[in-house]
């Protein structure tokens, strides 16, 4: 490859949702590419693209965007892969380096880099209070790439850890089974009290947030734009006059779990 | 409180190092502020802070800083506590609400707000691939507010259910010895050639990250600027020319731990 011809691909985290969740490298990056490649969704909603090359496409096609963005780099394009909230966490870049080693060897001197960005869980935390503000865990709850087994294993485990519990991906049109399963293993290992945070949409226009327990929790509620964080022993709320509860869980813990 | 009067808090998370880390929405923060406080290495990172009040304090008194803040505010002050990475992570926000809940009941009317930004796991993450790629945890090594034992505990659940781990605050000058018991600990449960990565001062200048396995990882070269990452059973490198390889964990997983 010569220098002039050298392609390059960035993996951009749009953050859950506003513009004002960007950061300013992805920003940029965004401005410099040639070819955008991402879910139609993410797509819309992306200032200043005029001039660009863009690829939607459905949700489900994460390694199919990736090799072509590969192979675009590897032609000389300036390409971005967009994901929302931070592509390493159950975004793009676990594709994107899956693509890479099934790719020709030459294909790992591309220019490549991934760029962080806010997860839903950050955002959603910073909107109740702080949430996560001791040890915590992200658990993708979709068995579409692991088995279900491991699922439940891993929950039983970080309950009894006594983690705050962030769930990705509850539940899908297709999916809607698994949160109730989910919810049966949580209630097992933790209290009735344990504060529930349902966060729908973070950052958009129709954005839900509910503050309620694990006894009454309706994991019906969830659907595959929400968020749900799951307090540790310690997480407490906060009372405040016309708004919801502030959540937060303490520094301090005891090892009384 | 009358409307004009009403002052305001933003706990307000500058990611883990250069500017282009920063999202819109906390350099807005930023330059509406009149006062800004935190820890003094993170005030000297802040560009324009002209005509602002600054209150630079040492790294430990997080629950002053808090008081502080909410005290400024109540007086009518537009006041940012500022936090690296992201404030809601092992930052400043669990220390606001602690202070709020400490304070008086009017208190809990304050224009309060946390935002969002990119904690030093996601920002080392994406040097490096896509380590977390699949579920994983964040735990904070320090026993400063909790007992060891919890942290055992935690650590040993963790590895079991084969999370990749996020250590942060692995050591200090006062703390040198923990970490070398939670490699102890990892070693029982996860194989010897499990991925490590140590990632040094993400984001700054003097920047250095090193990849290797548990078995050959030597915990003494943490420092409290150090954010170690354990890959799961999955976890990947690829090789390439030039470069440390990139760590990924697939989003694939087997039932097989």
């Amino acid at each position: 490859m010569s220098t002039e011809a050298r392609g390059s691909l960035r993996v951009v985290g749009l953050g859950p949702g506003p513009e004002a969740w960007l950061t300013e490298e992805a920003r940029q990056a965004l401005a410099l590419a040639g070819h955008v490649i991402g879910y139609h969704t993410y797509l819309s909603r992306l200032p200043e693209l005029a001039g660009k090359v863009l690829h939607g496409s459905d949700n489900g096609d994460e390694l199919t965007r990736a090799h072509q963005g590969l192979a675009l780099a590897a032609a000389g394009a300036h390409v971005v892969i967009v994901s929302g909230g931070d592509p390493g966490v159950f975004g793009m870049a676990a594709a994107v380096f899956e693509a890479l080693e099934q790719s020709p060897a030459a294909f790992r001197s591309l220019d490549v880099a991934v760029l962080p960005g806010v997860t839903a869980m950050l955002a959603a935390a910073a909107r109740l209070g702080a949430p996560l503000g001791n040890d915590f865990c992200a658990l993708n709850l979709s068995d579409n790439l692991k088995p279900w087994a491991l699922i439940e294993k891993r929950l039983a485990l970080a309950a009894q850890a006594d983690f705050v519990i962030a769930l990705y991906n509850p539940a899908s049109r297709t999916r809607a089974e698994q949160v109730h399963a989910a919810f049966a293993i949580l209630r097992q290992h933790r209290v009735a009290s344990a504060v529930v945070v349902f966060a729908q949409a973070v950052g958009r226009p129709d954005e839900a947030l509910s503050v309620t327990t694990l006894a009454e929790a309706d994991p019906a509620q969830a659907d595959m734009r929400t968020l749900i964080l799951v307090g540790s022993s310690t997480t407490r709320c906060i009372e405040r006059p016309g708004a919801l509860p502030w959540v937060y869980t303490p520094r301090r813990a005891s090892g009384s779990v």
